[in-house]
Order: C-alpha cells, then structure tokens, then sequence
C-alpha cells in the first residue's frame, strides 16, 4: 500500500467512526455545528495513520483501533481550536480557513473545543465495544498524553516561551509535551488496540514516535520560513512574527535539516525489526520531514 | 450525622484524594497552580457530598467514590473557569476572590480548565482502582454528563439565550442540560462506585436529582436579586444586568419560592424509599433552598 492509498485508508475508517459516533442531538445543534467544522477541516489525519499503521503491525485493526483513532482525534481537534483563540496564538486562519473562533465565536470555540475533548473519553468509554480492561488502558494513555502530564504542559511552556531564548534542551522538552506526547499516545494506542502489552515493543515504538514527533517539529519550523502563505494555509513567518524560539533559529537553516534528517534515521532504525509489515511507518517519518505544507 | 458534621466529612475526604493524586510534575508547575486555585477556592464541594451520601445508601464508600466525587469536583472547577472567561460570562470574582483568568491570565486559566477535565478522565482510569468495568460505567457517565449531552450544551444554550424571552420549559431544558446533568451524575456515580445496577433505583435517583438540580438553579436567581454582594461572593444583580432570563422573572419572587419548595418536595419523596439512610440527601435539598449564597 502506498501511502497516498494508506492515508485515505485511514481518513476514510476514522472520517466514518467519527460520523458514527457524532449523533445528532437536538439541543446541541450550534455545538456541534462547530464541532463538526473542526474535526473535517481538511487535517492531514496523521495521528489516525500512526494508529493504524501500529496495529497493524500486530493484528488486524479492529473497533478499539478506529476509537482509538477517533479519540485522538478529536483531542488533536481540541488543541487547535483552543490554540488558536486569541488569548494563545490568536490565529485567524487554519489549513486555508478562518478558524474555529472567527467562522463563530470565541465562546461557542471554547464550548466546541471542551466538547471535543469530552467526546474522545465519551468514544473510549462506549461500552458497546466489550473490552473494559483494553478501554481502560486507552483511556489512560490518552489522558496522560493530553492532560497536564503532555499537551497541555506543552502549549504553558510555548506560550511562557514567546520572547525568551530557549536552548535546544528547553525547546525539545516543549516540543516532546506539546505534539509529542500525543504522537506518541497515537503510537501506543494503536498497539493496544490489539492487546498488544510487551514492554520492549513499546520501547521501540517509543523510540520512533518522540523521533517523528520532533521530526514533525523541525519541519514545521523549517516550512515556516521556506513555503508561502498559501501553500501553507495559514500566515508564512507565523513564528518569526510571534517571536517564538525555532530550530532554524538555533541552529540555522541547514542545521535544522540535518537534524530532520537525523530524527527521521532514528525514528526508521527503531522500527526496523518489524520489517515488511512496518512500511506505512517508513513511509510516514519520510513523509514528514518531506512535507512543505 | 449532621449536615455540617456530612459536609466536613465529604471535603475532607474529596480534598485528600485530589491532593493525594494531583501529583508534583515539574514541567507542570505553572498550570498546576492555576489547577489548584481554582480546585480549592472554598467552593461548597455539593457535588462530593452527594456522590458520598449516594454511595452510603448502598454500602460503604471507598476509593472509586472518592475517585468519582475529585473527578465530579474538577470538571466543576473546569466549567467555573471557561465560564468565568471574558468570552463567556465576564466575571471577576468568584467566591469573593479574583477568578481564575484574573488571578493568572486568559491563556493560563483556558489551559488550567483544560487539564483539570482531562485530570477528571485520568482519576477515573487510574488502574489502582483495580476495577475495570465499574471505572468504564464511571467514564461513561461522567462524559455524558459533562459534554455535548450535557453541561457544555447547557452553557451553549444559555450563551444564546442572552436578551431572549424564554418560557418556564426553555429555561428548564437550559438548567437540566447546565448544572442538572453533572448533579445528576454525581448522584447516579456515587451509586455507581458501589456496584448498584438496579434500574429502579436510578429512577428514584434521577427523580431527586433532577429536582434538586433545577432547585438549585431556581434559588440561584433567587439569591441574586435577595442578597448582597459580601454575601454572595460575586456581583449581586449580575443575571439582572446580564439581561438573562430567569425564574423570577418569569414567575415573580414568590412564585420562584413557591416552584423551589415544590421541587424540594419533589425531591424528598423521590429517596423517601430509602428511610433513615437517605438523611443527608434529605438535608442537602433542604439545604440547597435555605442557603442565601
């Protein structure tokens, strides 16, 4: 499977659960109105794509996965339209759209943004899926990766960050709460969805996610400064702008290439004993630090 | 037991638990201060008490009715800060201190309410409560309860009914989904944590929640137009001047007091099944149409 086919794999299996699962509730309508525009905003769907990519490393995915997918999902969701409301990084446009806070309001945003996260544990605890103890484990995991323990730890340390020099230390311990953790719990999650508990598997796959996670950093960094507005959908030099610390800037431009490059050999070698079956995984840490948008 | 004597016992024992798991993490400090801030601001702890007088009509309480009344208690704390949000009902003061995005920031208080729900669904999957199936019920409930089923649409319904004239059943649906759902929910999780399954029960439980719920709100307006400032903690005449609807308005004074003491009766008829053990319930509806703040 290529991983254009992979990806819409993927879109397609958590685009549907999502709808699903996202019933109709009549009192709810304007909140889920921006809920709705939230989570199909035309996101590249990464989180999901590691989810399944790492079950199937180990068995068929089945419905733990897809709320798995689903639950991370919605978190990611989550995170964005709080980070983009004008108390935090004041964005007016995501992927090429206003955000969530300008298409409404930034009460219904905040209101959407709470929902969302409710609905991921709301997924995660739907006793229709018959696995107490698995259900348990994944709440758990995606708990700590987006609560005070992960995302938002790192969204506190970004926005204490504007303005100051960081060292690469500092910047990594950021970047490792702020989209790492949840990187990683897309990882693992999705290796639980099989039942899968071997600690040594998840030290691998821990390996390969915070190895991505960064990856994805450094590129988000180095594509903020080399691709456009549009191409990128949202404000080119966002960072340089909110002077925020980047790895370009520490670095420089070529350094922080290397180190792409570096994160992506990493993130590969750690999956390397899985084989044939880890390609999706390949094919995914290339693509991250081959992306310009 | 005293309800004096109850409501002592009830914070001691849900202020330990939330201290006991709200563990130091460094990266975290920040936020985790705004978490305990606005966690342990002198709030009444309603919602423990009645998870704790809910699971002594059935057996001892132990640690999942303490993991269920620290969780109840910090998807409260979050839904106060979001609230409190200028974006939302634009308040100063709470409980005659600075709310939390005050005492901070705006993005710190977004953050610290964000953390404290995800802190709720890490509480109740903790695996040292070694029951899997019963933290799955507790999960499930507490996600309906607090998301768009519930208290988020609630705060939907009430955002847009700012200078709208509502009738008595339009306002009833915006209280039952706002604070009714998560009082609710913190009566049928204290039956919960102790294993009941019995259906006739929740029906009983649902009764005397829903009317202490909708009391609660009913005497809310009330106080405001009847007491002071000092007394309430907050401005007094801030519905007035928000222009929300409100059940003395609606019903005139009297009429309000009049609705307050039915649903009390209401309530107390609901758990007169249970006898001499439903006595704390009893008084926390007695007491919810006495207190003036």
């Amino acid at each position: 499977m290529t991983l254009d086919v992979f990806s819409q794999y993927a879109r397609n299996r958590v685009d549907l659960y999502l709808h699903q699962n996202l019933h109709q509730y009549a009192p709810a309508k304007a909140l889920q109105e921006a809920m709705f525009y939230s989570l199909f905003n035309g996101g590249k769907r990464i989180r999901p794509m590691l989810t399944y990519a790492t079950a199937s490393l180990f068995s068929d995915v089945n419905n733990l996965t897809d709320a798995s997918a689903a639950a991370l999902e919605s978190i990611h969701a989550y995170s964005l339209i709080h980070d983009d409301l004008p108390a935090m990084d004041d964005d007016d446009l995501r992927r090429g759209k206003p955000t969530c806070h300008i298409q409404y309001d930034e009460a219904t945003a905040i209101l959407a943004g709470d929902a969302l996260q409710t609905f991921a544990f709301e997924l995660l605890s739907n006793n229709e899926l018959q696995q107490p103890t698995t259900q348990l484990s994944l709440i758990q995991e995606l708990a700590k990766a987006s609560g005070r323990h992960g995302m938002v730890t790192g969204q506190m340390i970004d926005l204490s960050n504007v303005g100051k020099n960081l060292d690469i230390q500092a910047l990594e311990q950021m970047h490792l709460h702020k989209t790492g953790a949840l990187i990683r719990a897309s990882v693992r999650m999705g290796a639980i969805s099989t039942g899968m508990r071997d600690q040594k598997v998840f030290d691998a796959l821990d390996t390969y996610a915070n190895a991505i996670g960064l990856a994805f950093q450094v590129q988000d960094d180095i594509i903020d400064i080399t691709s456009d507005t549009e191409t990128l959908g949202k404000q080119q030099f966002s960072d340089e702008d909110a002077d925020k610390p980047t790895y370009p800037k520490l670095l420089g431009l070529e350094g922080a290439q290397k180190l792409a490059q570096q994160l992506n050999d990493q993130a590969i070698n750690a999956i390397s004993p899985f084989g044939d079956s880890a390609k999706p995984l390949v094919e995914l840490a290339n693509y991250i630090i081959g992306r310009n948008h």
